[in-house]
């Protein structure tokens, strides 16, 4: 795919004013305060994830409205004391996968949460389903449009309160050190990450990658892929809703959660990428308010910077963590 | 799309080994039992559709739940006394559309009522969600895997429930003659039709043309278009539910309720249909109880027999309901 | 499909120099007054067209060279008076179809003359040939480079020319009123509008939805949709004939006939519009001489507005048709 | 692409019945006789070709209904006496070209008369337009379905016609041999030269590639690649004229021509064509009446053999003209 | 993707016939001792793979011609004494990619060696080039034509025997246990590893997956997906040379591998596998002589089992593993 | 294909800094010194074309490290004296193809050489094999990124050589003009031809079609069709390799080769050309230090002028070669 979107020299300085509605913050203070108000009530279930030197737990928690949440918790086998955490959010139609599948920072020594999606689990195995009454109607397929005719009634609301409390969950985890806890993901996962490091202060740091749901009036304009083209083919038919809906999506806007993430944040952005088109990565990226970096990847479309990346993340967490915990006070 | 199914004369007489379930009619019975512990609360508004000789009314009732269900109804301008009755179902991804968009039956002289939908609305405009929390994980996309590891949470339990009540609505109508409803659709709207003509009495007739949701354990297999493929790519998936799957799915099988329609039905097939391939069609058609006759178009895909086979179904009508009602006798 | 062309803000103000020859008037003036030599020799026939509440006729007329063009007559039954006709222009490929198929403006009470477009009939049916000799050499398929080497031999002056006689005939019919005759279509529908509404004075008002064949040396460089994709492939075969290709069509560009448009019109452009791109629409549309009003649809291909913009329209006719009728003096 | 038609054992035997309607040869003489009232006209105009050892003339001869149709006539530049003339007809959108694009069978010793289709000239230029008035209603695109509704106004009847006039237009030129006259071509130029070769006594030979038009009943059924789609997307919309449709093509059904053959042929075939599928190449080869050779291509979809077999077709050429000629008596 | 190829009982018994030649062992068995007259030469480099619980090494080693092979040798950390080991060979256009990517036997504690492929590397890093001068010319793309017109001189004849080196390679580890090699590979993967267990006596057991360059004769009729479709692209365009191109991959043939193999295998299959056939697998798995287990996955295309066959695996691997060794003798 | 790159008057005075390395004229010169230490050894055999007017020879000759390349030379018979020579170069994936099969510029009287491209032979036949060990890794398919780690290791290395190469093999030969030789091609064939152009200082003129390789840090940012697509392909998976992959691929770019060319030429572009963008194209010609035309082709694609632009170079080749030679001095 060739570039599409602007050149580099014009994303490095890309600051558009993205819509945000007044009450956004009290609307996710609120949200939040009434999702605590279920027992969080952590479980841990040792699994046999078949392998020697990781040891898995299926982990389930209260989500948004008390709905239970899933997710598979892997420790490196034999690790003693309370290890930093990445907290990592899965991709647009995708859950936990099996116990097996992704254990790359446990591997690399660290706590490790993979989180199911509510409701998705399309191309890797999901465990968690959706059962909010507020599925509206709308386009066949996707998230995006559910629920798109009210803030309080859309998926993502639920799917980031969700977040949010799998970040509450991880700190309660004896293994666990609550001074430490990383949010990830890439795309869809990078979105939630966004969420949940503008939602939650115990966020130590985050690895947004290719983020989706940034900038989202100027990329339902700019591309035609899923599953941004999914607002596109709604807006298309229910032909009397831009207004109603682009305020909506407003509220889970990554680019309103950046100026409100203080900590530290490695990105990646892909300049071919015609799913999260960089234009929009940036417009998070150049509001993100705490100290920052991004990888830059030319020729990538939205697989991003893959393997390569992941030698950077893995990489940049080790000088990450090795500097004063916020949670240490020297004396 | 050049033919791909079996030839004609052996679709003729194709008369496969469809399964079903022991519980079949006790789970419908039950189901329908459940629904109509609600207060079926039939309730019309006069709307402006802008035209000068079709009367609408925007109706709702109570479908499975009590979840409202809305639908248009259409009544040709100065009709006097009770009309014989279409009522409608659309197809996959539809609802009933704005009020001035389908209002053929009534341009026929004859009561017409559009329905919902519920949680669908891609390629006409819905009004109705889908409230259940039985939404179960899977693909992204689609109705026919939500809830598809029991029968009970099954999406389609809920929308064939929805039409009973729709039959059970206009039989309270004052204009409507409730000797003469008959059901119909295309596709989605067919197997819609199929549940209704099996699961309601009063069902006076049917037209199911080209219908989805028939012989589902051999349709998943021989063709890879979208609706059927869903199925596929939740199997492809969730490789270890087959089994739960096509058991599930079973309970909704138009060509389970086929042997149990008693009602006279024109049912229409095309031969290059790979959305709803012909041997399905007539694993339904073949097994229907009911005096019967069907329309094949040999070069139609999934567009069936259009505006020509409307003109039939123009034809059948009047001759079907000029024979004597079965609400009538003669004396 | 993302915005591609010039965004609104510069649509609203685009004024480009579209070319036209110094004798387009007189080219059309002499082509008409030639046509109206033979005999319009309207002919109707009562059709069964299976409606309860409409009746439908089947009108013919002397075209272009006195060829026989066909349409269907749908007057709402029982009706009295002359009544507002809308002759409505079938998009690219389409004839006028069933007699049951588009009754939309008898149902809101008007005369509905639906026409068919000579030689075509693949979306809808059709009953009209094109039996003229001059249709040249060139790329497979499509109207739009039949005769592209001269203008007197070009499809769309044949095509055209019936819709000025459709316009002569409706005023002859005893049910019309021919003070209030409108022309409608879209797309190619909308190009054939265009032309009726500045070659023929009686034309009263028009709605012209995303036309077709307006800013031609544009709209084939812009994008490579059929139908213009046509003219590219044309002109990579027959690299030496771009000058007489273009001058050719130039006769036919719906910029070249807004201009020359008084009356009161209803467009509708979408932005993301691929076969007829919006600068197209709007270099008629901000030409367009008359009082003017224009619908835009931001997230629609070309599909335009489809079933909401047929509420604007309906509403905007009730509008425009209660104001004092041009043919009625007050005194 | 895969096979996908019968196994090649089942091909060489493949002997189905083509219908055929009782007044096939009738038609074909009437046609053919109705045409040689016109003046033959034979014309030649030497042009400027570029090339130093081809002479190429502009060949104009009176065709179907005596329009004028276009042809190269290329000569090896210093040949002397009467040459034996390959005719060379075009595939399905192509004209003859210009004038040095094709001159192989001259550049190999013969004379070579490269004929336009009328009306075509996509793939290559045309020269030639078809000013028939019998052009029909129906799908965009194509000449399949121009006048389907009759034999008399079918545009393959005048496309043929054009053939046979060419054969009698070589007949009488100087340089050619008349006892010599082979016809040739591949796909549509096939379909034309099986015609040629039954209609035409003087046809010497005949080399028939991957010739399209043969068993037409059969391939509109197993493939759905253009041109046959044609006839599918016709009969899909006008689904009343199966019938009528079918029967007007089989008058130019290459099955139907080639047990009139009985001069000498060698025919190609490839396995893996889906546009002129195997079977229906053999439907045509096993009737031939005459000497006949056929080379087969396994892996080739429609581009057949290809340069390949211009090897094998110059080589058969050699060997079929060292016979003594017809019109050669020893004595 | 719908099934398309022999039903599972067929299936089953499937046992075609596939061509060998004559000197099919005396082929491999000279190629092999040509290749160990080059010192095996294995060299390690421990490698920072920036994970905590795997030790990683590069592992480089004499392959055919004494051409240097790269590879990934994976250690559970800490682990003590000799390990079962895991060769695994890639996918078509991969390479032992990252040295963090691929570890899950490692983790699952076993010695994991994950080869290159010489000169691939597209969808995996790669680091081995192929240095042969043996290329042959022909289709852009791939391997499968490399040298097809001689079997000495085929690519798939270098990368078998890479993989019998790398067997003898790990043979020599300090860390593995030489009576446990394990050979795997999924594709390609798979293909390499029927030739690796058929040709080196020192194979425990192996897992094939989706195998492809089985029965080729067969494969590359049925589909016509990459990679197989390379060879019907060739043989399309060298049409003479059917007979040397299949005459040269069957020396690399896993069904003629198959029979050739006494050691325990897992095999997987996808019956919708567009990409290797299901027939194409049970041809080698039918014939394979040692004890042997499959797994259907009936709605998978060439993805196959994926995360659920691994659980498979890592269960069967223990099973197998927990024998007594063939190495260990009991007294 | 609509207009994607600069507009016409902007390609006319486009003129970017196109990187080149400082030792890329020692590059060149010190590998084509070492090139000749073999012995040229060119060797001619007849072969049996079929034809009657033009008579072939199988030419070959030593290229890059003395390998044996292929070509055809094809002479009009019967021509006396020295011919001045075309040598033409074939496009991506071509070969010589069969001996009879481009023979235009002996038709036209010239000597012809058709040479083949090592390694190559997709589209048409190809007889020279690629014997170079330095293909390094990378992505599946085509030529572009062999060896695209290091200059020296390319296969452009190879193939321009080989070029050059076939510039000295016509020198010597009995038949052709050594002052009169042309270079000629389309695509890749175009960029061989600038390449031989400028590095052999016998080349009297050249016609460049189209031409690939030209401008390659831009083309590969604003295309994704093949061929340059494979540089994108590999940059997105090898991420650290864009510096020394655009390094290399700067050493064959025809930018570089253009100003460094001094003889005569005619080149051709297409404005809607996606393989080879037009501004590529622009970025050679307009640094081209010789006389220089050029042949605009507005509406087509990478077919750019075909067989209207081959008119147009038999008619440049007659004029350029009414000069005086200049090898011919005046007395």
């Amino acid at each position: 795919m060739a570039l599409f979107d602007l050149p580099l020299d014009e994303l490095e300085h890309y600051a558009p004013r993205v819509p945000v509605q007044p009450d956004f913050d009290e609307f996710w203070s609120s949200t939040l305060a009434e999702a605590r108000l279920h027992d969080l009530a952590v479980a841990l279930e040792p699994v046999d994830n078949g392998l020697a030197v990781i040891d898995t737990f299926d982990v389930s928690f209260a989500g948004f409205a008390g709905d239970r949440v899933r997710a598979w918790l892997h420790l490196p086998r034999g690790a003693s004391g309370r290890l930093p955490v990445i907290v990592e959010f899965a991709g647009y139609g995708s859950g936990r996968g099996l116990a097996h599948q992704n254990t790359i920072y446990a591997q690399a020594g660290y706590a490790h949460l993979v989180t199911d999606n509510r409701g998705q689990g399309q191309w890797t195995v999901g465990d968690t389903p959706d059962p909010s009454p507020a599925s509206g109607t709308g386009p066949i397929g996707g998230y995006l449009t559910r629920g798109i005719t009210a803030p309080g009634d859309h998926y993502y609301r639920r799917l980031f309160t969700d977040a949010v409390r799998a970040v509450d969950a991880v700190a309660t985890l004896a293994n666990v050190d609550a001074s430490r806890i990383m949010v990830a993901g890439a795309s869809q996962g990078g979105a939630i990450a966004l969420a949940a490091a503008a939602l939650h202060p115990a966020v130590f740091a985050a690895m947004i990658d290719i983020p989706f749901l940034c900038h989202v009036d100027r990329a339902v304009r700019i591309t035609d892929r899923l599953p941004y083209r999914e607002v596109v083919d709604y807006l298309a038919r229910y032909r009397d809703r831009e207004g109603v809906a682009l305020r909506t999506l407003s509220y889970f806007d990554g680019a309103n959660f950046a100026p409100r993430i203080t900590t530290e944040a490695l990105y990646s952005v892909a300049l071919m990428d015609t799913t999260c088109p960089p234009s929009t990565v940036y417009a998070a990226y150049n509001a993100h308010a705490g100290p920052k970096e991004i990888a830059v990847y030319p020729f990538n479309d939205h697989e991003g910077g893959g393997e390569f990346h992941r030698v950077r993340q893995l990489e940049w967490l080790g000088r990450v963590l090795s500097r004063p915990s916020p949670g240490v006070t020297s004396s």
